[in-house]
């Protein structure tokens, strides 16, 4: 898009060379080509060094820009809206079923679903109004997809996993896989390893969103279930017979072990491991790589570490050496005053 | 299922009103329409605030439940059996080929397979009885898939790629993919990075099982070898050249890099990581979290920490803060007592 | 292969049975069937207890082995040679489009393309020349595919996704998911948690290798940049927004987390965590299970830990627990001495 056209949408001013852009990008990470933006004077060095070739910059900018300009009441703004226009077009998946999709005839479909290329849905599956399910996904037997979910490619659902409405599932997400369970018996001295049977379901409320690559296991019995609203982001472990309040947060590569229940509004952050049947309370935030093996009752609302506990405890052993070498020394000075006296 | 009906299955009696029922849960997780159990009196309170339909209780129980009682001898294995119940019929994944299945001419299939929809089987593959290999499978030239080996959907395995008798292969998982070698020089200053060529395979025994997603890399040179009865989770990495020699465990985000060698029965808990080239000892127990960075000698049996160590010294560390202000009163004690000492 | 047929294409001498050979083994985990090699005599007890049907050994070594030996000037070299004989063949994936790929009339393809079966490449996608796209992938909308790229089976890429030339992601491979972004507020007290729009995309610079069940986010706005010749590992975790100048490694199951920016020529080791929003400078190491909360300058070539520190730093954490053990003991003795003073 051509700068000019540029600042006609987005109700600036060009000054200089009327460029082409294809793209966002901040002030440093910028390149030939794209736009940037800046409000704050403070800012000007990056504004002087971007490789961009136009920045967006408010009204009352004085200190001049290496490239093109469009001025603006609100650069950030403007930069958002700008985005919107570079964007590659969200694709349009329009209702119906590709011809190439296994929909079997006992499936119960909505009004105005999308079903792609090569996704397979099974009998006795439920499909809300308005679900989108891209191409090449996997729905198992009994599954229900809740009103205006959208899943990505490649994700799979084995049977019997139920979604409530709005949920989003990126692509390679896993729901319903068998989870983790043996039983070690040992049979003249050799280990016989029995895998328990994994019966229960996945169960995701409403508005939940799942990042890639994401596995949930089904419950042993019951269901494994994931609040409303709950985010996930990508690469997260969730175990069997986990329960998530809702309106928590679990950032990328965290992982939560059996039959723990994490309350509401919590916020685990990333690399982060809880421990199996453990309660985490309403709020509590769990420290990126923290490592929980207790219970948390809410009375350190931010913990960190392995094992988990309050940042001033975390702080304490960080400055346990230079104590030491402090402590060391006094030592050392009184040793010497000692010595003294039993000169005397 | 009506509470009535399932009483009757289940070989106990109702008592209260004859509810639908559809799940099983905990006591603390369970909502209207779920079954629950108890069998211990300790637990009344869970049992007087539980929002399950109906509870198990044993026969002598009287205290009382809010909701409808089946009473039975054993209200645990009632309720597995209940579960069972309950619980989505297992999919049925009759003998056949499906027609959309890409199945190559030389491929060796062997009695009673089931290969879903999607899925495509390269040259001289060879799938043994019984196998049931699930819709939009990859399976590469030359790969071995073992009998009554289960591979659910969307699975990748690259060629070459040996599965042993009974191995199962959850949703996700990938097999065989190149491990992560390279060779940097420099010519004139910058850097030329060459990919080491990826020669061996990944060979799994009898009995092996995978979790959702989880990655292993073929050899180098040779096989990466996961030794029968292993049973890792979901999300864990195995690099080139592993070689874990059978009936232990690898529990979620777990990842061992190439080349390392862990013995039988060991379990290495979630999230942990292990270096390369070394070696675990057989029995050994890997804590969660913990980082192994050279070989363990069986002499301590469970190791935790980063760099891995055993319990106590972990403890040592964790305890350090409070032995240093614990030493730091006691000099300051003695400090006084000097100074006074110098007075007279 | 016949020992006798492998020496011949080794340019080496048999001594011993003409044994059948089917791969290649370090001489510890070789097993019968196995070639293995040895040229250090240091090793001569490794080779004494080796399982392998054959070892390739220098003409000089005069310390024997239990089976059969075929003599090279080079062992390891010619075990390299020999793998690749072993190897199970590369697969054939000749240029053409499977008939059952689905690939949109506007996508320009180059030439000598492969699209194998089951493939998805929708509307106005560019695949250059000789890339291959194996089975069963997913290209979305206005995606680029650079020339000679390699996607192996089922990859997805998210609309607009860029890869320079000789690109190679493995199977599972997740670009341009959606980052991880919400704006929480509170209504009336109850939390309302919106979407934030993502609108950039993922770009991957010439010669990038990702691999297996990676996931790469893409930008919320601009784009995700991973930089030229940089090689990323499996189950690695990339957020939106961030930039890796190229020529970087980074190990399994690390995470790089949103707006981060890594330098050139950097080592990001397994299962290391790198917080958002901070720089990495130019070849610095961040070692296994580090979790980096600030930026580094490179003043630190090599960190580990948590939070990330140096060598030193670490070493004296891990000693404190023994330091304050010496220094107590120092302390009691200073106090008997003082006791004593004091009785004079």
């Amino acid at each position: 898009m051509k700068a000019s056209e540029l600042a006609v949408q987005l109700g600036g001013v060009l000054e200089g060379t009327d460029v082409e852009l294809f793209a966002c990008g901040g002030l440093e990470e910028a390149r030939a080509g794209d736009l940037s933006f800046c409000k704050d004077p403070k800012h000007v060095k990056l504004v002087a060094e971007t490789k961009a070739s136009c920045v967006l910059l408010p009204p009352d900018w004085t200190l001049g820009a290496p490239c093109a300009i469009i001025r603006v009441e609100d650069p950030n703004h403007a930069c958002m809206k700008a985005a919107a226009l570079f964007a590659p077009p969200a694709p349009v998946r329009a209702p119906g079923v590709h011809p190439t999709a296994i929909v079997d005839p006992s499936v119960k479909l909505g009004v105005n679903v999308h079903i792609g290329p090569y996704t397979i849905v099974e009998k006795n599956a439920v499909v809300g109004d308005g679900a989108v399910i891209e191409a090449q996904v996997f729905i198992g037997e009994y599954c229900e997809v809740g009103a205006g979910s959208h899943i990505y490619p490649q994700v799979t659902l084995r049977e019997g996993t139920k979604l409530g409405k709005g949920v989003i599932l990126h692509c390679g997400v896993r729901l319903g896989g068998d989870g983790y369970g043996y039983n070690t018996t040992f049979e003249n001295g050799l280990p016989k390893i029995e895998k328990i049977p994994q019966l229960g379901i996945v169960e995701l409320g409403d508005g939940v969103e799942i990042g890639s690559n994401t596995t949930i296991d089904r419950a042993r019995i019951g269901r494994t279930y994931i609040g409303p609203m709950t985010k996930i982001d990508n690469l997260v472990q969730i175990g069997h017979n986990v329960k998530v309040a809702g309106y928590s947060g679990i950032i990328a590569q965290a992982g939560v072990a059996g039959s723990t229940q994490i309350g509401s509004g919590c916020l685990i952050w990333a690399q982060a491991g809880i421990s199996g049947h453990i309660k985490i309370a309403d709020g509590v935030q769990v420290g990126p790589q923290a490592g929980v093996p207790q219970s948390l009752d809410g009375s350190i609302k931010y913990v960190i570490g392995t094992p988990a506990t309050s940042m001033k405890d975390m702080a304490a052993v960080a400055l346990a050496p230079k104590l030491i070498q402090k402590t060391r020394a006094e030592l050392k000075a009184l040793k010497a005053e000692v010595a003294e006296l039993k000169k005397v």
